[in-house]
């Protein structure tokens, strides 16, 4: 009898939501996308998609439906504290086709976070709802718990309360190989190494290379990341390129410029 | 004979796609739904949904054929760069089911800016690839334009550039009533003033009132962004907001803190 055994080569994916009006409206510069893709990295799990919604149940549901069945693990930030306009419980709740309750652990943590601060009332309360069958995050920062459901994780939308959320799940969840990778940079116009980016890549089956051009003191240049799952493979692909570059002509700062 | 009268309350509104690994991998901040939702307001036009999408040309095909279809306006940012992994003129000829060809002009604007800086190469000539019927956005920092087909805008992904081809395109595309807002801001703790909001929103239909909370100097506050079309109305509901809240006792800032 053959035993399954796991794949040590799966890749492990999220997706993420953020349920915004405010990031929609240009009013607040989202930081949840790069904090959360740079931890699900170390988590050994690709952030596959985002999208941002609006605070409009209709769309966070079509949106959770979707990405929960195509990613291992579906992220939303925002849409959970105490105001007429947090309605993310209620439409993760919709999406999953579950009641909403009062979580009892939810509400007694709240009950003691607010006891010198004015006690329960009804906007507070609100954070104390989840979906049925939801497990609590815990968020040591402001009382209010996240909220993790099947494959979706609710979290704040405050970046340093999803930072705490995110520090309470480290390593609790599955991942695979962590993708590792390498940069260089100089002032180096990508339009003059098009040609050696691309072979290169093509030498190095199990690596990608990213071209990140910018402006800066008046002249352009470029970022090289190279990706792998193997650190092997990584650092030939890296050396490669270095060569490549420096036979062309150009010098090249590991780590980036 | 009743003549057909634009609607002067049609809400006009864009989905934006944006294209890069690099931005799902946390190695970059993004800059441009904030910088493209702001231009997007001035026009009138509302952003009603973000993606952000891997450099992969059937998920790039997917989220512009969705978009396009569910917005007025679909704006990409990103991969129209020199190199191997600039796929999004691929991606939209695919998506739209047109030939890739060198466009003409783009090819005589790019001979230009390189004249002096080596000439045209195999990888500059990429930038003079176009979706077949596509017209060209000016982009005066670097000479590659971005492309218009249809209602789809392909904009660059470095946040400068594509401010420049925001620039070319003020005042071009059709839209409404911008969506006006107002500000009230303080050391308030939003759970105390949640029924305030929802009842000073519910007596003012055209109004809506989001709630932004933060952490600052160690203590708890929000901002709360009054929006809406009509500007007296905006003011009404924002005067009554302000009377509710120094009501129940807080101090509140216009234009928020």
């Amino acid at each position: 009898m053959a035993a399954t055994l796991p794949d040590p080569d799966r890749i492990w994916t999220a997706g993420l939501v953020i349920i915004g009006d405010e990031i929609l409206s240009g009013r607040t510069h989202d930081k949840n996308i790069a904090q959360i893709a740079s931890w699900l990295q170390v988590q050994g799990i690709r952030l596959s998609e985002v999208r941002v919604v609006p605070d409009v149940e209709a769309r966070i549901v079509a949106a959770v439906n979707e990405m929960r069945a195509a990613y291992d693990y579906l992220f939303t930030t925002g849409g959970i504290g105490p105001t007429h306009d947090d309605i993310t419980v209620d439409a993760v709740a919709a999406a999953l086709g579950v009641a909403v309750i009062v979580h009892p652990q939810a509400h007694a943590i709240l009950e003691a976070y607010y006891a010198d601060k004015g006690g329960l009332n009804e906007g507070r309360l609100r954070m104390a709802r989840a979906p049925e069958g939801a497990e609590l995050i815990p968020n040591r920062r402001s009382g209010a718990p996240g909220l993790k459901i099947g494959n979706v994780y609710v979290m704040a939308g405050v970046p340093s309360i999803t930072a705490g959320m995110l520090d309470a799940l480290t390593g609790q969840l599955e991942g695979g190989k962590p993708l590792i990778s390498r940069t260089l940079g100089g002032f180096i116009p990508e339009s003059e190494v098009a040609a050696l980016l691309r072979e290169v890549e093509k030498a190095h089956a199990n690596c990608q290379i990213g071209s990140y051009p910018f402006f800066r003191e008046g002249k352009v240049g470029a970022n090289f990341v190279i990706r792998s799952t193997d650190e092997g493979e990584l650092a030939q692909c890296t050396d490669a390129l270095s060569a490549g570059l420096s036979e062309l002509g150009y010098d090249c700062t590991p780590g980036g410029i």
